[in-house]
């Protein structure tokens, strides 16, 4: 177990040393969930908390829930909620067998970072609970199906994926889920995205809105020591700051 | 009827002075088509002709056709064709009811610049033939089924459209087209994208690609006289560049 700081330090996270460990793309998935003072949330897959917890730290008053499927995680992010002081209740589940208590609840918003790599197409990583994680055992699409079922109307889907899954996703969103807006996260400017936000609004219908991207690092190449992050992305990472998106 | 001036004069292309005139984005499609010599190139709604005449001054040596569904564009792209002595077969038909001559030929290419609006979601324009080129009668999803019967294996796909179409384009494409990219085209620098180009591959199975946006004008607003393209639009428009796609 090592701890991580998130936020400029205002969070410090217990994650397995080996194993999946949440990095920037929780705190990037967190700082783009529209969500207010007294407003539910739920994350799905919430693995050690940290896209809850940094949600939580950035707004006040929310009524958060996690959901998680491997009881060491999710024990985990009990633990961390109670260590920064946030509210996070955690629920171990299955998101394709969610309790009774889930199922006859909604949310005005739904946050998920679905694994990253279907399993079909690539190697099982070596550590199970790193395999879990990051192999797509439940296809996107039914994670954002689950989402849409446990939404309010009018409530917000928030998700990070890498841009291959764009195409995935945007089906998945299907008719429940409208006035998609994508914001691109290139590494760098004029590169290709490598990650996308998603941002859906259950029995939305503006049309779908493509952004400018997000650029994370400056530069053309990792030159200088530190992570060389732009401006906009050190207030994110570091002051905890809301990703603003265009309106 | 008007005569205009396309790729810095090298075309001149007449047009219905009222009704639907081709502008940028057919040149900026012709521009995106990664045609080389001998290939054969098919045009779905060709219009006045401006995109395949374009393609056809960049790429000297393709077997150049267009369908256009209006007699008096397809009439008209033909006498363009001839002026500019570029090589063009135009076909009269609706995309929906291809004649068995065309039918059962396969192409290279296949490029398309869709009409922009759905017809159920706006009001028609007041001119015919301009309601045709802009009102959507044909879905947009069967004009990229339409163009994958058309393409040979590993012939590729290139379209424009509003960037707001980019989930209905991406659905279309279906199992049978693959290795799609996308290329936004934003105004400005920062700015939304309009328009997106679309490029995929008969029978692809690379992951999906989102570039960095193509920016179209330079400075934050419409500041100076005259058009103030980028550098590179520049290239495109007035010199008949290629459009570089990342690669």
């Amino acid at each position: 177990m090592r701890v991580d700081a998130f936020l400029g330090g205002r969070l410090r996270i217990a994650q397995p040393a080996t194993g999946y460990r949440a990095g920037i793309d929780a705190v990037l998935l967190a700082a783009a969930v529209p969500a207010g003072a007294g407003e539910r949330v739920l994350e799905l897959g919430c693995g050690a908390g940290v896209a809850s917890l940094c949600l939580g730290a950035r707004v006040p008053g929310l009524v958060q829930t996690g959901v998680e499927l491997q009881e060491g995680y999710a024990a985990l992010a009990r633990r961390n909620a109670a260590a920064n002081g946030i509210a996070l209740e955690v629920v171990t589940a299955d998101l394709c067998a969610l309790p009774d208590g889930l199922r006859s609840r909604a949310f005005d918003h739904v946050l998920a970072n679905p694994p990253y790599f279907q399993r079909a197409r690539g190697s099982a990583a070596a550590d199970p609970g790193r395999e879990v994680a990051l192999g797509e055992a439940t296809p996107l699409s039914l994670w954002i199906e689950i989402a849409a079922r446990r939404l309010l109307p009018g409530g917000r889907l928030t998700m990070i994926q890498r841009a291959e899954r764009l195409p995935d996703m945007l089906a998945a969103l299907g008719h429940r889920l409208g006035s998609a807006e994508v914001l691109p996260l290139a590494p760098r400017a004029g590169r290709m995205a490598k990650l996308v936000l998603l941002r859906a609004r259950k029995g939305g219908r503006a049309p779908f809105r493509l952004h400018a991207p997000l650029v994370l690092h400056d530069g053309d190449r990792h030159e200088v020591d530190g992570d060389d992050y732009t401006p906009a992305l050190t207030a994110v990472l570091r002051e905890g700051r809301a990703i603003s998106w265009p309106t």
